[in-house]
C-alpha cells in the first residue's frame, strides 16, 4: 500500500464484488489461471469465496506489477488491489481493474493442472483437490444438506442428541465393527446411535442423533465410506406413518433448499436440475413382497425372500421420478429390534427409500421398534447377541416402554444423489476407504 | 376413545399447551409423580416437551379410570385424555382435567427415585437418568449451543468441513491416542481436525469443523472426557487479531442465545444468570509474561516457563467478570504448527480464553499457523515428529502458502460453563472417561 488510491481500498470477498462497484477493492486470494495480450495480462484470482478476472493494464501499473505476472505460478497466493468495474461478459458480472499486485508465497509446480488426472492420483492429493471447482461445489452442498438437516428437524422441536462413538456394544453383529482398546477394554466404533437415540426419546420425545459413523467393510463400490456421517431421528409414540412422513418432509427440504441455495454449484457440476425440480411429495409406496412381483415381471430372477441389491433397486425405481419407499420387509432380513407387521408375521414394519437415477438407498433403517421385553429379549436371543451388553436398552422396555419409531440417512448418499457425483468418495473432506487413510 | 366427549381430543405437546385452552386434548407420556387426596387423584405427567399436572376427579370419570391411580408406578407410560384449564398455581400456567387414561406400560420400580443417589449409580443408569428435569435442562442447553456454534460461522460464511475420525498421523504425540486397525494399518482416532481445516481453509478461505475428538488420557478431572465435542475454525489470511474477534463474538453469541431460549432450563439448574447478563465485549487481555508476574503477586510460586495449572487460571480468572484472554506464552508449551511472536522469539502468537467461575480454559489452540515451509520442517524435527506422516500438510507450504490462524473450543466446557455443571460428565448425553464406557 504505497499510493494514495490504494490506502483507501477495503477488504472484499469475490462472493459479495457486486457491493464494492467502482470502488477500490483487496482481494486476498490463490492464482488459479493466467494469460496474457502483451500489453494486457488477464489473471483469473480465486479467494475461496468465488473467482475474479483481474486485468493487468501495462499502461495503468508500474513496470514492476505488471511484471510480477511472469513469476505467477498456478496456485500462488497473492494480494491484489484495483477497481470494481462490471463487465457483462463476466460470469458474475464484475471484473477488477489493477493496480497493486502483492505476492505472498510463489507456488512450486501444483499437482493438478487443468488436464485429467487418474482418480488414486487426485484422491493422493486430497488436500490439494479441494481447491478444484467441482470439488468446492459439491462440498458446499454438503454443507447446505447438513444444515437443512438440522432445520428440519429443529423446526419440529426435535433435540439433538449426539450419541457416543465408542461403544460397548454392537447393533448389528461385530464382523463389521472397528475395534478400539479402550484402557483395556475392548471398544467398538459406533455403526449406529439408534439405541442411544431410543433411550433418549424417552426423555424427550423426539430426538435425533447426527454425527460420524463407522463400517469396517472391505467394500470397494461407489456408494461405500468406511467412515461417514448419519442423521438418526427417533420418535416415542411413533408409528411407520410417522416415518413414511419425516423421510419424505425431510427429503422435500433438501430437494429444496439445495435448489434454491446452490444455484451456481449445480451449475458447475453440470447436475441436470429438472429431475431435482420433478420430485414432489407423496413418495410412491410399494410393500416388499408387491416389489418381488414386479422384478419378476421386468425379468429379474429375484424370489421373495430374496434381499434387493443395488441391481433391484435401480430396477425398481427406475420406474419413478421420485424418491420410491419399499415397506416390509422379510424378518429374516430385517434388524433385530423391529417390530413384526401384525398382519403378516413373516413381515416387519420397517421402509427403506430408494433414490431415484440409480442411486439406491437413501434412507434406511426406518421402522417401529419392539416395545415388548419379552420379544425383544427373544429377538436378541434369535440373533445370537451377547445379552449382558443389551441389558441397558431392556431397560427402556422395563420402565415405561413406549412404541417408537425411527429411521437413518447416510449424508454422504444424500449429497452424491443431490450433487450428481458418481462417487460417495468424492462427497465427503477426506474420505475413508479400504486402502484410504490419508491424507 | 369410547366417548363422543374425547374423540374429538387433539394430540398436543406440554411445551405448547397454551395452544389448546379450554380444549380436549390428548397428552403421551409418562408419569412423573402422583398423589390423592381421596376423591382427587393427581398426576405429574411428563411428554418430553414438559411436564403438567393432570386432576382425575373421582366424580368426573368412570370408576375403572378412577382406579388406574393405584396401578400407576414412577415413569409407567400413559395416554391422558382432558380439557386444558388455566391454573394460576401451576408453574406452566396451565392443568388437564381428566376425563380418561389409557395405560401403555407398567414400569418396574424405576431405580431413580427422588432421593438422592450416588454418581455412580446415576452414571451406571445414564439412559435413565436422562429422564430428570436437571439432566434434561443441560441437554437442551447443549442443544442451544450447539446450533449457536453452526449459526454463528454460518451467518459469517465460513464452510463446515467434517474432517475424518480416523487418521493416519497424530497431531500432538502419540501418547494420549487411542489405536484402531484399519485393515492392518495403524489409525488414530482424531485429537483434533486442525491440519485438514488448514488444507481446506486454503479451498474456502474460512471454514470450520465440528464433530468427536478423542483424547486416551487417563485423568479423572471435572473437565475431562475421553470423547467430546470440539469445533474449530480455520481462516486464511487471518492474523491472531481475528482469533481475538472470533473467540469473543462466538462466546457472546453462545451467551446471548442460552440467555434467550433456555430462561426455563437455566431456572431448573438454578444457574446464576446474573454473572451471565454481566458479560460483555471486550473482554481483557494479558500476556502470558505480565500474568505470571501477576500471579507471583497474588502469592504463587510459578516462575516464568512454567504452564498454567487449573489453580493458576482460576487464580488470574476470578479478578474478571468476564472471560479472560492470555496470549503469547513460551513456545515451549505451544504446539509445533504456532507462529513464533516477530517481536520476542521465545514467545508464540498464540492465545487461550479463560471462563470466569473458575471453569478454566474454554478455548484453547489459537494461533496464527507456520506458513514457512522452511521454519514448519525445523518444527517437525525438533518435536521429533514422524516427518512422512505430514507431507501432505507440508504441501501446504509449498504451493501458494498464506498466513491463517484458527482455534479451538471443546463444546461440553462450555456447556458446562453456561449451565452450570460441575462435571462435563452431565453436558454429553452419553459420556466416555477412563473407566466409563457403557452405557
Amino acid at each position: 500500500m504505497t499510493t494514495n488510491e490504494t490506502s483507501a481500498a477495503k477488504d472484499a470477498s469475490i462472493s459479495n464484488i457486486q457491493a464494492f462497484n467502482e470502488q477500490d477493492v483487496i482481494i486476498k486470494g490463490w492464482l488459479h489461471n493466467k494469460r496474457s495480450s502483451g500489453n494486457i495480462h488477464f489473471l483469473l484470482v480465486r479467494d475461496g469465496s468465488g473467482t475474479i478476472q483481474c486485468i493487468v493494464e501495462k499502461k495503468k501499473v508500474p513496470e514492476n506489477v505488471f511484471k510480477i505476472f511472469d513469476e505467477l505460478t498456478q496456485e500462488s497466493s497473492l494480494i491484489v488491489t484495483g477497481k470494481v468495474r462490471k463487465e457483462p461478459r463476466s460470469p458474475i458480472g464484475y471484473e477488477i481493474s489493477v493496480s497493486n499486485i502483492e505476492i505472498v508465497h510463489i507456488a512450486q509446480p501444483f499437482p493438478i493442472t487443468p488436464k485429467e488426472h487418474g482418480t488414486a492420483f487426485l484422491m493422493d492429493n486430497r488436500h490439494l483437490w479441494l481447491r478444484s471447482s467441482k470439488q468446492r461445489a459439491i462440498l458446499k452442498i454438503r454443507h447446505t444438506i447438513v444444515m437443512a438437516i438440522y432445520d428440519y428437524f429443529n423446526s419440529r422441536e426435535f433435540v439433538l442428541i449426539n450419541t457416543p462413538i465408542l461403544t460397548a456394544n454392537a447393533v448389528e453383529g461385530t464382523t463389521s465393527l472397528f475395534e478400539v482398546d479402550f484402557f483395556g477394554e475392548k471398544a467398538y466404533l459406533s455403526q449406529s446411535g439408534q439405541l442411544y437415540v431410543e433411550a433418549a426419546c424417552m426423555a424427550f420425545k423426539n430426538v435425533y442423533t447426527f454425527g460420524p459413523t463407522f463400517r469396517a467393510e472391505k467394500s470397494k463400490t461407489r456408494k461405500h465410506l468406511n467412515e461417514f456421517w448419519m442423521v438418526e431421528p427417533e420418535m416415542a409414540f411413533g408409528t411407520l406413518d410417522d416415518v413414511f412422513t419425516h423421510e419424505e418432509g425431510l427429503i422435500m427440504h433438501l430437494v429444496n433448499e439445495v435448489l434454491s441455495k446452490n444455484q451456481d454449484d449445480l451449475a458447475v457440476l453440470e447436475r441436470n436440475t429438472d429431475v431435482l425440480k420433478k420430485i414432489q411429495p407423496p413418495f410412491p409406496r410399494i410393500a416388499y413382497s408387491d416389489a418381488i412381483v414386479t422384478l419378476q415381471k421386468k425379468g429379474s430372477p429375484i424370489k421373495w425372500g430374496d434381499d434387493l441389491g443395488a441391481d433391484e433397486e435401480t430396477l425398481l425405481a427406475q420406474d419413478y421420478d421420485t424418491p420410491l419407499f419399499v415397506h416390509r420387509y422379510p424378518k429374516a432380513m430385517t434388524s433385530f429390534y423391529m417390530v413384526p407387521d401384525p398382519e403378516d408375521d413373516r413381515l416387519t414394519m420397517n421402509v427403506d427409500l430408494l433414490g431415484p437415477e440409480g442411486y439406491g438407498e437413501i434412507i434406511g433403517g426406518g421402522s417401529e421398534r419392539i416395545s415388548s421385553l419379552e420379544l425383544l429379549e427373544q429377538r436378541i436371543e434369535e440373533h445370537k447377541l451377547p445379552r449382558h451388553v443389551f441389558e441397558w436398552y431392556l431397560d427402556l422396555r422395563r420402565y415405561g416402554s413406549v412404541p417408537h419409531c425411527g429411521f437413518g440417512m447416510g449424508l454422504e448418499r444424500a449429497v452424491a444423489w443431490l450433487s450428481g457425483a458418481s462417487h460417495v468418495r468424492e462427497t465427503i473432506p477426506f474420505p475413508r476407504m479400504y486402502y484410504r487413510l490419508t491424507p
